[in-house]
């Protein structure tokens, strides 16, 4: 049996008894892994964080969080190579792995150099000026935001086992809260790799962060007003989540960010021949290979003018023929596995329900044959392009498939495409491929409603676009509605999220003693 | 049988076919309408909120918004006479009156104004600087606000009947989304006759806002992602309302404003005889005696350093015996009624549990003498001072009465005030009467992360101080885990509360052409 994964609870390494649940390399099929937190003392993990790393944090300045999370960032970076090797066993290549450990060491480094740059050597921040509250000028107001004295719990989903949860970190260190991470049970044990280095590291204090392996028990029982729980993954446990006691009854914070059906939009002036449509064509076909098109900002509706329908097509299979299937652990791989046998089944079956309302017309959801992989045994699954014709079906819009899959919805009128792009109910993320700025301004006003982010995208920002699904620090992260309602990163509104806001009334001699401002 | 309330449905009034419940005078028993909402269409409010109201409001840039708000104020202004008559028949006198009708009409003035200097006569909000996201400066990135492109639906408390559904409805419309109330069924008829008056006013849009007098039925049935519920009222409900799966699958936006057991703080150096402990009696006994106490935001604890109580208590009954409990149409009474028999009775049950852990020492909480009125058809009650001795009970802490209550709570070290204070699990407000800089800074800081407002009152101040208990519209008003976890007011912060922060990310140009700016 391969080694159960320990869980770090109020500074001690902790080993559930019994024998938990083996996790699989996702390409191989082999054992990686246990999962359990049998026997979890979820009482002393909340005590721990709220009476020793909350108090530790709290007492660092703002500047001395930032400069801890360098550290941190310094130490990991240090030692990623073991991170990249074992990510292998996810599904993931090496330039996945890139997205998921670089990314998520680069968050941690971003957020340092801003807080430098950004907050103060203090312990409250200030929100606005003062508000003159009387005519005389005897009484006044301003706001500050205070570190929540509770704890976060992040639940994480599979999908990025490193950077999920140092990108929820990151904020929450500068904020003065602590954590526990909670990572999908799939690719757990990344996270605890991680975990193991960063506790090692000594460059957060004792308490700041620690670490559930496993289901989280009755932990959710224990948290409440003082507490934020920041959940990655499924609208459905998002939905499970945020129905719990501890958020209707008890408002602990909640914010999801769950994957959502996040378009690309074609701009009619993008024909084939400009460099719109190249753009388009390459990005689709990036999106959806990418992570095997395991991200919850993958592109699932590419919306297309009807006139340029075909050379899209066309496009996508010149490009997506290329794309080389198998084991990353093999040079010749361009796209991995899927993180589980299970989560291929779901992936098929959900390409099964958007078959009902549109055709299959690029790759097979039922075959493939992965390079230096046995397709019984690793998560495989080739590309899968469905063209949609008939706009009234529901199913492109409300039916994901967390594959490598999209969907080709041709649209008429240009000034419907917002419409059609908002049938998502709530995206994090949306593109628009074009170089006419009406068009653009029309369709972002339309859109922006219903995205977490929009990119537009032509051929004077493609050379250092980001892209459609990258989600970056200096953005917010996070959708309306069938994305989760939350928002993540936007740099230093993201440590905001885990602060207080208070308004402070007195005296304007107190308001300035108390706000550090003369 | 007394008149049955209007609804106010897709541009028609609509009365209700049945019997409904009769709401009567709070302070005579008298009947004064009928609340039903039998054969509601739910479906038509939202179809006309989000296809009438949301566009026309949305199609008028942020200062003609401002300019609207402005109208209606000066409308529901010349009008205000009526609303002050009806307003005695929820037991309210005329000074409570004020506060809850000039007060509205104020915040909308209030807003107004500020919309004149702060907004842009536009449509989209910008959210910080322009970020560069590349080294060669092809790729930039800028957050907006856009309206959100749903409704509001406004939950009321019986408390505040113009001021609960004003305070809301002022930031709703700059930020251009519109509006369903439902007032509270007890006070709904004062409600109404401002909404009529609103919509004669002419001065918003058809659409803007729509009302239900009685309960919703399946309107929450078809609220998401795209709308929110913004309520005021008691923690169970709020709690129920949050667990609707309009919340948790659909993710419409939440926000609930809960009363709490917000404390005031008397500092150790505030002994009698100094201007600061005066001003704690008149505040402690002002606050339990507007509205009857039936303000969230009142103090039910009065924290007192342990030499300091035998004093409080003399100054507060010096205070109380002057206080003249009766008709608020009678010149002479001082405080009105609750606002029915039904809370009265909850009040004195809530009492009797605070009286397990405290002694009453002041008044009696089933006995009064309320001039010309009769105190069995009238739903008054004397105010009631308790002393709680025993720091480790939770009542004084927990179990809220809302009505002329306050538990005063003994403290001996002033090193812990702050936690004594947090044991209320998250208030609206709270207030430290002190003029220590070194005590007020060191609770302020313990406590601020439990408080969605602190005042600190001293002689400084206390002439333009607006007071404990007033949220005001500089000022954010809300507060964390009892207290709902929620915000509203605090000037333009509450307007982007009903708005979507998305980021836009493209070229510079791109990005400049999209939000003005050059």
């Amino acid at each position: 049996m391969p080694e159960m994964l320990a869980s770090y609870i109020a500074g001690a390494w902790y080993t559930a008894p019994d024998e938990g649940t083996v996790v699989n390399d996702a390409a191989t099929g082999e054992p990686v892994a246990r999962v359990s937190s049998t026997g979890l003392d979820t009482q002393a993990l909340v005590d721990h964080a709220r009476s020793v790393g909350g108090p530790a944090l709290r007492g660092m300045t703002f500047q001395a969080r930032g400069a801890a999370l360098k550290a941190l960032a310094t130490y990991l970076d240090a030692n990623k190579v073991a991170y990249h090797e074992l990510s292998l066993a996810t599904g993931a290549t090496r330039r996945d792995g890139a997205g998921d450990i670089d990314g998520g060491i680069g968050t941690l480094f971003a957020y340092s150099s801003r807080a430098k740059r950004e907050l103060p050597d203090g312990y409250v921040l200030v929100d606005g000026d003062v508000e003159s509250l009387g005519k005389e000028g005897t009484f006044a107001g301003r706001h500050v935001y205070t570190s929540l004295p509770g704890v976060v719990l992040q639940i994480n989903a599979f999908n990025f086992p490193v950077w999920g949860m140092l990108e929820k970190l990151a904020p929450t260190v500068l904020a003065g809260v602590p954590t526990i991470v909670k990572p999908a049970g799939q690719t757990a044990y990344l996270t605890a790799l991680v975990v193991r280095d960063i506790i090692a590291s000594g460059a957060l204090p004792e308490g700041a962060l620690q670490l559930v392996c496993g289901g989280v028990g009755d932990l959710l029982d224990r948290l409440g007003g003082e507490d934020m729980i920041a959940f990655t993954g499924s609208a459905s446990t998002a939905a499970t989540l945020r129905g719990d006691d501890a958020v209707t009854a008890r408002a602990a914070r909640f914010n999801a960010e769950t994957d959502s059906l996040n378009c690309s939009i074609l701009g009619p002036d993008a024909v084939a021949g400009t460099q719109e449509f190249d753009l388009f064509v390459k990005e689709v076909g990036r999106e959806i290979t990418t992570k095997a098109g395991q991200r919850c900002t993958c592109i699932r509706r590419a919306l297309v003018p009807e006139p340029a329908v075909d050379d899209v097509l066309s496009g996508l299979r010149g490009r997506l023929d290329r794309v080389v299937v198998g084991n990353p652990r093999s040079e010749s791989v361009t796209m991995g596995s899927l993180v589980s046998l299970r989560q291929r089944d779901e992936v098929r079956d959900a390409v099964n329900a958007l078959a009902r309302a549109a055709d299959v017309v690029y790759g097979d959801p039922m075959s493939v044959a992965p390079v230096d992989a046995d397709p019984q045994r690793g998560a495989f699954m080739a590309p899968v392009v469905l063209l949609c014709d008939d706009v009234d079906r529901a199913e492109p819009h409300e039916v994901e498939a967390f594959g490598p899959v999209t969907t080709i919805i041709p649209y008429s009128e240009a000034r419907d495409v917002g419409q059609i792009a908002a049938r998502g109910g709530g995206s994090l993320v949306g593109s628009i491929v074009s170089y006419d700025p009406d068009f653009v301004r029309d369709v972002v006003l339309d859109a922006a409603p219903y995205h977490g982010r929009l990119l537009v995208l032509d051929r004077d920002c493609a050379g250092e676009s980001t892209g459609h699904g990258s989600a970056i620090p200096q953005m917010v992260h996070g959708g309306p509605g069938r994305a989760g309602g939350g928002e993540e990163l936007g740099g230093m509104r993201a440590v905001r999220h885990y602060m207080q806001r208070t308004g402070l009334q007195g005296s304007p001699a107190v308001i300035a003693a108390l706000t550090g401002d003369s």
